[in-house]
């Protein structure tokens, strides 16, 4: 998931956004109140980073396009501190390479934190007078910043699993126990539909344009699959059945010696943001690989969902529904749920531009198009997005083999 | 490319296909004829194999699922052949991994021609009382052989490009010397359309079911890009610009440091069948990866075009027309040409299964299914490519930074 | 530099050596006073050690070996960090794995604070009524945790060097400045010497028995090779010039890019612990590998000494003489000095075992004798070397490419 | 075992030399006759090299110090060779990089046979009128090409290992049955003694110059290591037990995944030039790494011998007795056998320079000096050692790692 570019602010007037901006920001600093300046300072694997890169980085993100872009007379923090935080914006110039993030035990997470002091008081000085081009920067860097709010939650849900001391990032009370809803599935729209963000709100440059799309007949799963499910997967022997998986992810089981969901452990527990804990049979199935749900869906007879057909049958969900980030804490998916939260569902769309996609021009143009290549599209939203954040149309996307999000997989089939 | 399953051979009778069937196994042989046995068991890299695999791995599908399956009493050249001649087939047993396939100075040259010749008299005696699911199986084998003919000269010729020496596989007379033709665009159909195999002769289980699909206004090119529009991108400083490339793609030029179409060497010569020649600056360029193809687009102001775009396009075009393979002898692209022949041309479409598509049953059908990941649709057909393996639905597929193919680009608008 | 085991401590009374435990134990503590928990977390690559980590390591040496085998009663700070923090002790079971050393944002800096302080105290508790073997570990852990605080010294470089911020662990004056000694040479002695420790104080394993060795006629030079000289060898193309180097250092020099020491930069500047400064012409090049000591000295006409010629030549020096450390603080080679202090000086001799070497029993023993393979000797003393802790006997050792301890050479010639 | 440069030819006459020159010439042609061109193509991995490309590199050897800086006039058989058979000779310009050595499918075995007689006529037509320094090649490029000659069984035995099919590179007749040497101990001279080339006959400058060393008590086995040892080593939990190994070793034993010598497989057979067959257990082991004649020694209770051991030891030993290679066949270790012959003997010595030691000038002098880096001394001769190549002083070297060579072990200890 990566920064995109906003394209619509007409439903937000400006104190509303004003207001957005500095939720957000502040959500930001809660969910690095439990860390200490080392937790922070960790990079668990190159495509995960630090938590105080995150803090950062977003920082840098409004610092550069709206404070040094539009605010005469800003002086920014500290002039070396582009190189570390831009993240991969060719135009802004050279950079800290990515995987060396973790190499950053200074500037401190008190720095960053006063380096967030810093801009935001710039941005609280500077909002009433800023141009309309700064406000629609204004209202991508908050949904920039919603989705290292996320990062930030299953990075560091990585960097506390590295250590064999297992610490919790904050406790979580005991799981909900419910029934597990029987498995049906619902008939889809066949024929032409429309997909797409529909201009009503923001929407990142990859939802659009909205356009014109061909279904035919499918359905799909009234919910997503359980971590009982996945068991009986498991049990039947899915994870040493070469038949049942692509190629290239058959490799990759081989390679890494895959034998279950990313944080799964023994006596049936798994890691989660609360420390280790019993795995709950009826929440839905988190932390699987593009590569292991295409598989479970084969052994399952099923398939995964195109996007468009996702998106169609989610348009009347409302999406600020669900078990979805709504403060500091320990996301974790639950059982139940619908279209959007827990856990965000694989497609078997590769991501790739709609017709007449167009980025935005400048340095903020260099978002989603530069992904478009070996990256599937999740649908929804997990429960560490926050709310608010998502809709029907949005496209979050990542390598079939990457498992540290909160991932699930919904079934579908040919009707 | 790799080997599919039939669907269909309604329209050519059984003495067809045994023509056929020893035309192209002639073919094959043909190939193989300038090679030393030296030269026809060098793997030049991990994706290619030696000339000698596909000679064999070619007489080894006949022998394993036309053969052994449905001939009584059939008795294999040598039952070890089976391990070392497998590709992928998992539901086949264990195999020789395929980075080792360049290990096998034996069998030699000549034993694999013994092999062919073993399996051939065998086929022919069979012939006549085979039944129709066997016949099924020989007119797959047909275009599974056909596939690793073109394959067959595209690993050759990598593998003469790793010899300091350089040798040519074979002579070639001049490049033909013609005007290029002026850039234009032709406006393809919007709206519902057909794509995939209509059923009236053979293709492979990814081409299938023809369905509906529905596309937005655009326009294609009328020729593809030539040598001489890629010198200019080059000189323009193409590969040194990191806003034209995807992401991936640029970490793949920095890291592989690329600069110019595989084979492109100094003082404007290129590798090719018959050797180092000047690079014909009206012939279509060959030999890039979807990540140049996709940045030379970007330069244009263009964009590649999708899979159904160009099939649609290519809908009423003869597919047999155009520079294809004939006999043997060094293939090479050359200049003017239509939707089929020259080169493949990248398409922005990931390659993915059509509604309501299943793989055959059996060992078979672990052919196209499970590569649906990480690999883009290439449309037409290029001067390596059988003459009558192609048509319209036809789906090729190759990694985005595959380039050892004849593969070329054609350019597409929005419109 | 690796722990070892005592073989003797005749000359040191038992209140002496709890004098010296606890100072040596509080230098340590003085060393990690300028870091953070983030600083002391990073792990800057695979063979270096975050410096929370020799904290913790040192103090579980003294844990286990002294506390848990010798003390009845005694309870550990907490089980599971056994498993964190025993280095290679195969003995003591299964650990973490080394490059994950730098994924332990816990236990804090603060809770290995804590726990030195619980093994201090425990240590001082049962000092009187600890058995002779027990102080003879004890004898061998003050060592052993001297050579950590030399590593601690030198993996914290290497940690700050990799912040692009480079930041300085402690403030340092200016350099002295002194005419560099011309450069001369002195005769050796030739025939049978001895070499080996003595037995008057404590020794590792490694450096005994003493014994007797030929030596050939040779001389050395009167003082180490400097900065400025180093620079005539890179001026003159001593980096670009293959037959100056072993074959592996050709590519090792080729592969990694090296043009100077380690920490050279640009404008005749270098990084150190008191940040980036100046490169002081008169000061002995530290921070080089093996191969460019030896390709400098091919270079110079002449040759590294053997461990047996520095060894015999240095007998009479003494050892706590020189630039060596006494307190925290900007440990930095400065120049002129003798034979200790400032920089180790690479020796041509690989680390083996000498004649009648016998191991110590137990997990103890697992020291110097495992790591006989692919290592160079090195002798004296550095900057960054506690004084007192060294000898003429004494045998560093590293891997012909490590270059991020202070190593320098001195020239030697036959004769 | 690489090139090295001679230092003496006082014992041989001219004539003797010309006989010896083409006798050796001629049994490398020996060798390969049993094989194809496919077979002489492959690199069965980065360290080794095809059988073709001993044979002109050998060619190359004579054809470049002899004929091209000797004989006025000779034309080269092909310039362009020069880059592709030249080894590691930096002085003599750029060359084909080592692991694309296999990627030569041309020139074929054919040619190769052709530029050898083009060279040996060459030779044999200036042989008369050639000055000493040619005639000191001569003798250099006989040696060098002996060392090939070894090299070059070793590297098919591991190309033919390679193949599934497991071929035969030539019969052998069945072992023979010896009963098995009790095991004893042979105490060796204490004091000083004298090692290195002695000036007799020629010898690599890496063997000079004759120097004195002392030797501390010591006695050797008197006999090498059996397979049916072995396996009590390996039943005994040899490759399992951390402790008996060297620290990289250890790491080798579990990311290699290593259990038994290099070409043992099931049943108690092992894979030969003769193709595969029952490991008999009275002959010496081979094919087994320093790390494991290290490890074995230690579970043995014993050590390696040093070099100078062994070569004090051996110095009354006739060289050219013992299984060595006489002629072209399936050379094999065999029972019994003295101090040359059947298997290397590793020694515990890394390969160093003696002292006074100096490179030859030129670019023949590029051969030992520059491997002094990570290396171990081998002493005697093995099965593939052509007879009265090798003597007590000749210094055989390799990494730990290596084993793909005929090498075995001989216990040593402290006396």
């Amino acid at each position: 998931m990566t920064a995109t570019t906003a394209i619509s602010r007409r439903s937000s007037d400006v104190s509303d956004l004003r207001s957005r901006l500095f939720v957000t920001r502040q959500l930001t600093l809660d969910l690095a109140a439990p860390l200490s300046d080392a937790d922070a300072t960790i990079q668990p694997f190159d495509d995960a980073s630090p938590a105080k890169w995150h803090l950062a980085h977003t920082t840098w993100f409004f610092e550069t396009f709206v404070l040094r872009d539009h605010v005469p007379g800003y002086q920014p923090f500290d002039e070396r501190w582009a190189f570390l935080f831009n993240s991969y914006y060719e135009a802004e110039g050279p950079r800290h390479a990515r995987p060396r993030r973790g190499m950053l035990s200074r500037p401190s997470l008190d720095q960053v934190r006063a380096y967030r002091l810093h801009v935001d008081e710039a941005l609280d000085a500077a909002f009433a007078s800023l141009p309309p081009s700064a406000l629609a920067l204004i209202e991508l860097g908050i949904n920039h910043e919603q989705q290292h709010q996320e990062l930030f939650l299953t990075d560091i849900l990585a960097t506390l699993a590295a250590n064999p001391l297992e610490p919790a990032y904050a406790e979580a009370g005991p799981s909900p126990c419910y029934a597990i809803e029987p498995l049906t599935y619902h008939r889809g729209r066949d024929g032409i539909v429309e997909i797409g963000a529909n201009g009503d709100s923001f929407a990142f440059d990859s939802e659009t344009p909205r356009h014109r799309i061909f279904l035919s007949g499918h359905q799909l799963a009234n919910r997503r699959v359980t971590n009982k499910e996945w068991r009986e997967f498991i049990a039947e022997g899915g994870y040493r059945t070469a038949t049942l998986w692509l190629s290239e992810g058959w490799d990759w089981v081989c390679r890494e010696e895959i034998q279950a969901p990313l944080y799964w452990g023994r006596n049936e527990t798994e890691f989660t943001l609360a420390g280790r804990r019993e795995i709950n049979p009826a929440a839905p199935v988190a932390h699987i690989s593009y590569f292991e749900a295409d598989a479970f869906a084969r052994w399952a007879g099923a398939r995964l969902p195109t996007e468009a057909e996702w998106e169609d049958f989610a348009a009347s969900a409302d999406p600020n529904l669900g078990n979805q980030l709504d403060e500091a804490g320990s996301a974790m998916p639950r059982p139940g749920g619908g279209m959007f939260g827990d856990v965000w569902e694989w497609t078997q769309s590769a991501f790739a531009s709609y017709p007449g996609f167009a980025p935005v021009e400048g340095a903020v143009g260099e978002y989603n198009g530069k992904f478009m290549c070996g990256q599937f599209v999740l649908k929804g939203a997990s429960c560490a997005t926050p709310r608010g954040h998502s809709r029907a149309s949005y496209r979050n996307f990542f390598p079939p083999s990457a498992r540290w999000q909160f991932t699930g997989v919904r079934l579908a089939q040919d009707a």
